[in-house]
């Protein structure tokens, strides 16, 4: 199956960008996804095709106008996700881009200028407002390449058996552990010993415990939810994602 | 004062990218910010160019050498915050952006496989082990160029008089407030009368209370924190950002 990304932009000349390099880019060539990047202003109803207008109620910068961003979705494929990036979306999570990356593909509405029409959510409520992380951009567009990214690894093949994908940072609500590679010794610093003791068990539970370590130093908010989830086994670890 | 850019990678290529369009572009082409991609691979130390081994203690995937790594960073000019994007890292903040974009440039390393040689950051302290958000990538690259686009907007001179870029997302520790603009009625559906009334306090009123809710449904997380940082004013809402 192929993964089916459109993308309703201003610029889509930005796609696929990186994601046409790489790994992303192989799996491009391959067809494991398409990227079909959509010009919201081919929408425009005027003969100045605007796409943008003043903010109701005053204020700088302009806002995008709800029935131009209507009629580019409609345009679009029913069936798919619908995501539009704006700050006030909630976060992505790796355990929704794991959903999104399981299905047919998804839609990215990417905003410009101080954002959209409210309007357009109440008329649209299959759009999920997402946010990429509490940073402002200056579009949705770098938001979307780095969903789509995550998105395209996690597809069949894509990764291979260089690696899975399961053991990896927040699969199980923790931080990934440190890795090590050769040489053995570097600017007088050694691998840990236990990463060369051939003790398979041993440096799981190294691995484990500095897993736990690093979450509850580096993220309290991750590892509150993953000792809560642990204190109520019966509930299930991924109850609170 | 230029900004200046570095990006440590293996795939020099995704830069400037979309950052080479709109906003970004502009300002690149008058010379605001500059780029440059140093093309890690060309600090190996072996005749075949190897960046990458295999994990010390077993596992799947590769891991990025911490000589090479080290060896790159330590060409670029020093006197710049220096990023290393992992799932690692702390989350970045809109705070740290500004932070970043008020500064004389930044270094920013991607990873790609598996990560980092851990012994890089404890050899070079510098470096801040940062992260876009919970989701897994394929490299540092695209986070980087959220990183990037973020700091650029901010620039002196880049959004011009259309926006202050302070009147926004997470900078008062909320949500912005939804925004609206024409037409008048779409699809049934109007303008908030408020906003149309003319009477800036009353319409200020309201923003704050549409921000104040919308935080408190979409991120509770924000929004615990804006509490406290009330409840205690003397010592300061930016506490704890």
């Amino acid at each position: 199956m192929t993964f089916a990304a459109t993308i309703l932009t201003l610029y889509p000349e930005m796609f696929p960008g990186p994601l046409g390099v790489s790994l992303a880019g192989r799996a491009l060539e391959r067809g494991d996804w398409t990227c079909d990047a959509v010009q919201i202003r081919d929408f425009a109803n005027d003969r100045h095709r605007t796409v943008d207008d003043t903010p109701a109620g005053g204020g700088a910068g302009m806002v995008l106008k709800a029935d131009v961003l209507a009629a580019a979705l409609d345009s679009v494929p029913a069936g798919r996700p619908v995501l539009a990036m704006t700050p006030r979306g909630r976060p992505i999570t790796q355990a929704r881009i794991r959903a999104l990356s399981a299905g047919p593909g998804v839609t990215i509405l990417c905003g410009r200028f101080e954002g959209f029409d409210e309007r357009l959510f109440d008329a649209r409520p299959q759009i999920e407002q997402i946010s990429l992380g509490d940073i402002v951009l200056s579009g949705g567009e770098p938001a979307a390449l780095a969903i789509l990214d995550a998105c395209i690894r996690l597809l069949p093949g894509v990764m291979g058996a260089a690696s899975s994908g399961a053991e990896e940072s927040f699969e199980e609500g923790l931080l990934e552990y440190p890795q090590y590679t050769r040489p053995a010794e570097w600017e007088g610093r050694t691998i840990p010993e236990v990463l060369r003791s051939g003790d398979h068990a041993k440096i799981a539970a190294w691995r484990k415990q500095r897993s736990e370590d690093d979450t509850r130093l580096r993220r309290p908010d991750l590892w509150e939810r993953y000792s809560d989830a642990r204190a109520r086994p019966a509930s299930g670890a991924r109850r609170k994602d």
